[in-house]
């Protein structure tokens, strides 16, 4: 039985949920549905297939605090900064280096600190196969989700749903990849929906440490030859400058584009256990409990009249008057009222927000 | 020339106003339309007319606080609290005892603390009108405001638009009354517009302090027997405890109910000045300069397609997303959102505050 570590991306800011998410306190630090942060949950999920002890969190200096306080259990090596954020490449690269000083063959399960599973033991089946296949295939495997509507804010990734291709993996569920696509207009994901064989691209990836640091050679090899230099000063005083020098360095590049792209040997395990990575307030609204009238409320929320709404307000008292489809955000310092549909937009005013220099709101 | 005294009744909590209106705070002593507060800009509008020195104030105890903060000029002892609010009859009844004290022919003129006066010049020349009319024929005057839209948020004065029923007064534009009317419902509103002789009911007064004494001796006599007990106390040590019992005895009634409608002796002089109550959320959107998409922003407000909005947020920063025809009003320890047209459901708020003695919010 191959041996698994999670490594968990924690470092994103999750702008689409400002004003909630902040730099120092972003989407996968909040308790944004249910009880438990999204990393805890994340975290939590992980702990009974994996383990503490081989778990992984990649986060950033500004984050790391904020962190620590909500976890417990994960030893304090395992917890990884990057000094900025330069996409997923980088950040699996890192963590590559330290799995493999844990076990050179161990399997990393590489995943977004901020999704939502319901089904989890169907999730850790997915995982088991794919962990065992990883680990005697030396190939990359990702999750694909069954797709349950032509949603244009995910990837997609085109499957052989047959044995072709010379797949060995076939009787477990496991198909070759014919194409990755990026995020489709809603005509081309209706297309993708209908055919069958196309699957949302979950960002969870699974393969041997050895075997994504090699692909990194072969694809990325200045990415490489910076990473060995991180890996030459593991264990020593030079570690954290090592690093830094490494990030100022390097360019900005995802797994996804920067390697599996390029490579035949990729693999995806189909998944169907009620996924979603609670992209926007829209899709918490979505994934909520309602009462009859269509509303979410969390707080002290007065309403009259009011329909299909979301409304999240702690510590202030909200009155609500012949209002609907609305998503309004309250917090201590900001207010968000957002027409259901167009929260994809807070996004806009995260960049505003950047532009006009009013860092206190970022 | 008779002399003339200002009665500003500014005891009203003006729940309509929530959440910026508060039992201590309310709508008369806050910021809502321009520079100044309602109260300053009504003490303001009637300094060049009637001087200081000759301006009453009836506030509560509650407010009186907040209230002295905002004014200079008024001797304290012109400051009237009324213990409770007891409608308009007591507290014009207590004020004409003070001012009685100063001049006994004094004419006063009675108005609200929380209205808008567009054109103070013709505001001044109707007074004057009033004043002098009220003077010689010791008649009770009101000021009927010149319909402009069917609105069923007033009541209305029937007038005689000739000089039939022995109006010798016709020719300033005084006309006699013939009706009061309830605010209507809006197809009665409209047959009031239509008609041209129905005034809206400003609810200002001027009679000479002397002659509403009187009619409130003839129409509310148990009122009037409490009130000499006020006037026997005035100047002793006894003043106050003796407001006290009497406002404790005493039942709520408005002066029109209680006098006006009940007497042959009213006079309605036509206003047409710019007046507006304020008297809700959607008014003051009305009433405020707007950007090109209708908006009246108050605030640090960011927006993305958003139209015919009043936001206001002094303290906190508000994004608005695709939204339209909203009222937002945001304060330290509560918000606001109401669709346009029904801020008069905003009274409801306040009402189930009570209801659920959430206090600190009132």
């Amino acid at each position: 039985m191959a041996r698994a570590c999670a490594v968990i991306m924690a470092g994103g800011v999750g702008t689409r949920f400002w004003p909630r998410s902040r730099e120092k306190n972003p989407k996968q630090l909040l308790e944004i549905l249910g009880k438990g942060t999204m990393l805890q949950n994340t975290v939590k999920r992980l702990d009974s297939l994996i383990g503490l002890e081989n778990t992984f969190i990649v986060t950033n200096r500004a984050q790391r605090a904020g962190l620590l306080k909500q976890l417990s259990g994960i030893p304090d090596e395992n917890i990884l900064d990057e000094p900025v954020g330069r996409n997923t490449a980088p950040c699996i690269g890192l963590a590559a280096l330290h799995v493999r000083r844990i076990d050179p063959e161990a399997v990393m399960v590489v995943l977004p600190a901020d999704h939502v599973i319901q089904n989890v033991p169907e999730f850790h089946r997915v995982l088991s196969v794919a962990i065992e296949t990883a680990y005697e295939s030396r190939s990359m495997i990702t999750i694909g989700i069954q797709p349950t509507r032509p949603e244009t804010g995910y990837g997609y990734i085109q499957i052989f749903d047959d044995a072709g291709e010379h797949n060995p993996f076939f009787d477990r569920g496991v198909h070759k990849v014919k194409t990755f696509a990026e995020k489709p207009n809603v005509q081309t994901a209706e297309r993708f929906l209908a055919s069958g064989d196309f699957l949302w691209n979950s960002g969870t990836f699974i393969w041997r440490a050895d075997t994504i640091l090699r692909q990194i050679e072969q694809c990325l090899p200045e990415l490489y030859s910076e990473l060995m230099k991180i890996d030459r000063a593991m264990d020593t005083p030079q570690y954290q400058s090592t690093v830094e020098k490494v990030y100022g360095m390097i360019r900005g590049i995802s797994i996804d584009y920067g390697v599996m792209e390029k490579s035949d040997n990729v693999y995806v395990i189909r998944g169907d256990f009620g996924w979603s990575d609670i992209g926007s307030w829209d899709e918490v609204l979505l994934q909520s409990g309602k009462d009859a009238s269509g509303n979410s409320f969390t707080g002290k929320i007065i309403q009259i009249d009011t329909k299909n709404s979301y409304v999240f307000s702690p510590e202030k008292v909200v009155a609500t008057i012949g209002v609907e489809d609305l998503i309004i955000v309250n917090t201590d310092d900001a207010l968000l009222i957002c027409r259901k549909g167009r929260s994809q937009e807070v996004k806009e005013i995260s960049d505003y927000l950047k532009r006009k220099q009013m860092n206190e709101y970022l």
